[in-house]
C-alpha cells in the first residue's frame, strides 16, 4: 500500500497545523505546542487558534478555527474538556484533515467524561474526520521537524525507530530520549484515550512506514481487536522487530489504567502474555528496559550466534556476567589460540587471559586506551565470537583514533556490543555520546546490556538468522 | 563479647599500618594506598616499605617491615605474588599484627599461585598472625578515616552500613558509593581468596560492631562452615538486617569465580537460595539490587504495614507503579476523606484524586512546590497510609523549607519513603543529595524503588512489626 494513502499519514506529515488553545504565556504547557514548532523549524504553516490573542510567537492567532483562511491538515486541540465540543464543531465547519486531541477530562474521568467524548467521536465519525486521544501528546514525526510537546523540546534526531505510547508517558522524558539516552527517532505517536485512532491502527500505519525498522509500543489497554492486532504483530515481527510494554497488568495497574485513560480490561495478563509470545513481539518487563530494548534493536544488527565475549573492571563483575549471559542463553566464547595470543602481552604473568576476562588488571600495566584497543580488535578478528559485553572505564579515557575505532570494528565485523560503565547516575561522559552516535549503545548495568543482547538474540532464532552453538 | 577482644578489630582500628610496596609514582595504582591515608587525615602511623625509596610522599620510606622501629598493628602488603612470601617472613619477623595480602597472583591464577598460597597461610597461622585476601583490598573504618584503596578517594561518609565484599568488586565504585550514591558507611572488609579470614569470620564481628546497624555481603563462594555461616545469620537478622549478593549462580559464573578468586563452588545455588530464605537473609538479585538495598536498610525504618500511597508525574507511570506494587504484596491505600479534601484544591475539576496519584496534572495549575508539600503533609497525616512511593521532578524544582520540610516529615511519622526521578542518568540534581543526606532514598527507577520498600515489607514481617491489611 502507498503510505501517503493510509489515513494517520496527515497526522505525521501535515502541512498546516492548528494549535487550537495557543497560549501567549511561557509559564503554561500549551505555549510549548507553538513554540517547538518554531524552534524545530517545522516546514509546515501554523496557526494558533486564542480567541483573546491578536499574536502569539510572531504568527497571527485566530480567534477560531473557522476563520483560518487556508486548508488544515491537522488540528491540535488543547482546550478544557468542557468547550472541546465546540472547538470540534468548528473543526468539522472548517474541514480539516485530522484532529488531535490533547486535553483531557473525558473517558478517564467518569461518565460524564465518557458522554462527551462519545458525542465527540460521533460527530467526528460522521463526517469523515479521524482523531488521536483524547488524552494523547501527539505525533511527532522528526523527517518533518515535528513534535507536540509540553515540554520545550531541544531537539530531535532522527533514526529508525517509531514509539507508540498510550497516554503522555513520555512526555517528561521527551528530552532525556533524545539528548542522554541517544535514541533516534522515525516517529511517535501517543493514543491517550484511543477514542478512535488505536493501537492497531497505529501498527498498521508503522509496520508500512520505510522510514521505521524498530516498532516500540506501550499499552494500557487494548481498545482494537485483539485478534487484529495479535495478527498484525505475527505479520509485522517477521519484517521489523516490535517491542511491547504492557501495563495494567495487575487489578491495581488496571484500575489505575482506568481513572487515567479510562482504559477498559480485556482478559488476563497471562493469556496475553502467551499470544505475545506466539506474535514475535518481544515484551520488555519494565518502563527501563523498554527503552534499554528500544535501543539495542535501533542501534544493533541481528547475532549470528549465542557465542559471548566478555570484559569487565572488577573481576567481581566478570563472575556476575556469566551468570547472566548463562542465565540468558549465551555461550561463553573460547577464544582462538591466536587470539590468546594477541591478548597475553596485556595481562601480567600471574593473570590468566580467559573469557570472561578481567580486563582491569591489565590496566595497571598498560594504558586504557591500549587494553581496550587491543581488546576490541582481537574479538573482531575471532571468528568464534559472534558478540561482545564490554565495561567501560570512567571518566579518564582519552580518544585517540587507533582506540575509537576500535569499538567500531565489532559492528562492522556484524557482532554486537553492549556495554556499561560502572556508577550509574555519574557515569556518563562524552566518550558515552561519542558511542552512542555512532550506534553503541551503553547501559546502566551488566544487567540492562545483557538483557538487551538477550532480546537480540531471541528475534535473530525467529528471524532464523541464528546459530546455537 | 567486648568487640576489641576480635580478632578482626586490630585490621579495622590500627594504630599503625605499614603499605610494603607504598609507590612513589603517581601513576601507580599503589601509590594511592599511602596517598588515601594522608588525604584522609588517618589518624594512626603510615609506615611506606619500598626498598628503592628514602621518603614518599613525605614519609620516611622503610626498606622492609623489618626496619620498621615502632610497633606495626597492620602491614598491607601490595607486592607481586613471587616477593610475597619475603615480605610475610619479614611481617613474622617483626611481629605485625596483622595483615592484609592486597596482591593478586595466588589461588585464582592455578596450582602454581595456590601452592604459595598454602605456604604463606601455613606460615602465617603457625605465627598466629591473621590475614585477609590475598586479592583483597581491605579494610575501610568510616569512623577511624581509615581506608585501603587503589583509587584517589575523594572522601567517606559515616554510617551505619557495612559492606562485606569478595574481591574488588567495590573498588572502581568507592567514590561513587560515597559521593553521587550517597551511602554512608561504617566499615568495609573485602576478603578476597579467604586463604584465612572468611565470611563467617566478617559476620561475626560486624554481627557484634555497635557502629553497624546494616550489613551487605557479596559472596563468590563460601570459604567457611556453610551451616555456621546459616546459623550465625540467623542470629545476626534479629537484630541487624543481612543483604547478600551471591554471584556464581551458574556453572560459567563459578568458573569465572574460580579464575578470579580461587573460589570453589559448594552445592548448588538453588539449595543455597533456599537455606538463605530460612536464615533470614534478603538475597539481592542484581549488584544495582544489592547497593539499592544497602541504601534501603541504611536510611529507612521498618514498615508497620503494607498500605503504599503512590505519586507520579505521567499518569501512564501510576499504573506502572501500581502493578509493581500489587506484584510485590503492597495495597494501594485508601485515603481518609480529609485527605482526599485536603488535595481535592491541587486537582483540575475533572481529574480524580486518588491513589494512585497523577500529581503531573497539578503541576499544570499550581508550582510544583506547593503539589509535593501538600501532597507529602497530606499523606504523613493519613493514618491509613503506611509507606510512599513518590516519584520527583527533575531539574527546576525551588526549595523553599516549607516544601523541603514536607520530605521529612514521613520520615519523623515513619513511613518509609522512597523516591525516583524519570529520566535515568540526567536525574541527579541538589535536591537529590539534600533529600539522600537526611535519610531519603533516590532510586533509578519506580521498579528499583517499590522493590527496596519491597525488601523492608519482608524484614518488617520477620521482625513481627508488621501488620497486613
Amino acid at each position: 500500500m502507498d503510505q501517503s494513502q493510509h489515513f494517520l499519514d496527515i497526522f505525521f506529515n501535515p502541512r498546516s497545523v492548528a494549535i487550537v488553545g495557543a497560549s501567549t504565556n511561557p509559564d503554561r504547557l500549551n505555549y510549548n505546542l507553538v513554540k517547538n514548532l518554531l524552534k524545530l523549524n517545522f516546514p509546515g504553516d501554523v496557526y494558533p487558534v486564542n480567541p483573546s490573542a491578536r499574536e502569539i510567537l510572531g504568527l497571527k492567532a485566530y480567534p477560531s478555527v473557522k476563520d483560518i483562511e487556508a486548508d488544515v491538515d491537522l488540528a491540535v486541540v488543547s482546550v478544557s474538556s468542557s468547550t472541546a465540543m465546540d472547538v470540534i464543531r468548528d473543526c468539522v465547519a472548517k474541514g480539516v484533515g485530522g484532529v488531535t486531541i490533547v486535553a483531557g477530562g473525558f473517558s478517564e474521568v467518569g461518565d460524564q467524561g465518557r458522554r462527551t467524548q462519545d458525542e465527540i467521536r460521533d460527530l467526528l465519525r460522521k463526517n469523515n474526520i479521524r482523531a488521536i486521544g483524547p488524552n494523547s501528546l501527539s505525533p511527532i514525526n522528526t523527517a518533518k521537524n515535528f513534535a507536540i510537546s509540553f515540554n520545550s523540546m531541544e531537539r530531535l534526531k532522527q533514526g529508525h525507530l517509531a514509539f507508540v505510547f498510550q497516554s503522555g508517558l513520555y512526555d517528561p522524558r521527551v528530552n532525556w530520549m533524545f539528548s542522554e539516552f541517544n535514541l533516534r527517532l522515525s516517529k511517535l505517536i501517543d493514543l491517550g484515550n484511543k477514542m478512535d485512532v488505536n493501537e492497531v491502527d497505529a501498527l498498521e500505519y508503522l509496520a508500512h512506514d520505510p522510514e521505521t525498522r524498530v516498532i516500540a509500543m506501550h499499552m494500557e489497554s487494548i481498545a482494537g481487536d485483539g485478534r487484529k492486532l495479535l495478527q498484525l504483530l505475527k505479520e509485522t515481527t517477521r519484517e521489523k522487530p516490535v517491542i511491547i510494554l504492557k501495563t495494567g497488568r495487575t487489578e491495581a495497574g488496571i484500575r489505575a489504567a482506568s481513572s487515567h485513560t479510562g482504559a477498559l480490561a480485556k482478559g488476563s495478563d497471562l493469556v496475553f502474555d502467551a499470544a505475545l509470545k506466539q506474535s514475535g513481539a518481544i515484551r520488555a518487563q519494565t518502563l527501563e528496559e523498554f527503552f534499554d530494548l528500544a535501543k539495542a534493536f535501533e542501534f544493533l544488527g541481528p547475532l549470528a550466534g549465542n557465542r559471548i565475549a566478555i570484559a569487565t573492571l572488577p573481576g567481581g563483575e566478570a563472575v556476575i556476567t556469566a551468570d547472566l549471559c548463562q542465565e540468558r542463553g549465551f555461550t561463553l566464547a573460547e577464544v582462538a589460540p591466536e587470539t590468546r595470543e594477541k591478548l597475553r602481552r596485556l595481562f601480567p604473568p600471574w593473570e590468566v587471559e580467559v573469557n570472561p576476562f578481567d580486563i582491569g588488571v591489565c590496566g595497571q600495566f598498560h594504558s586504557h586506551e591500549e587494553v581496550y584497543s587491543v581488546f576490541m580488535r582481537s574479538m573482531a578478528d575471532d571468528p568464534h565470537v559472534d558478540c561482545l559485553a564490554v565495561q567501560l572505564r570512567g571518566r579518564d579515557l582519552p580518544g585517540s583514533d587507533e582506540f575509537l575505532g576500535s569499538f567500531l570494528l565489532a559492528k562492522e565485523r556484524h557482532k554486537p556490543l553492549a556495554m556499561w560503565v560502572p556508577g550509574g547516575p555519574g557515569g556518563r561522559f562524552d566518550i558515552v555520546d561519542w558511542l552512542e552516535e555512532r550506534g553503541i549503545p551503553l547501559y546502566q548495568s551488566a544487567d540492562a546490556a545483557i538483557k538487551a543482547l538477550a532480546a537480540l538474540k531471541t528475534y535473530s532464532i525467529m528471524q532464523g538468522t541464528f546459530q546455537t552453538i
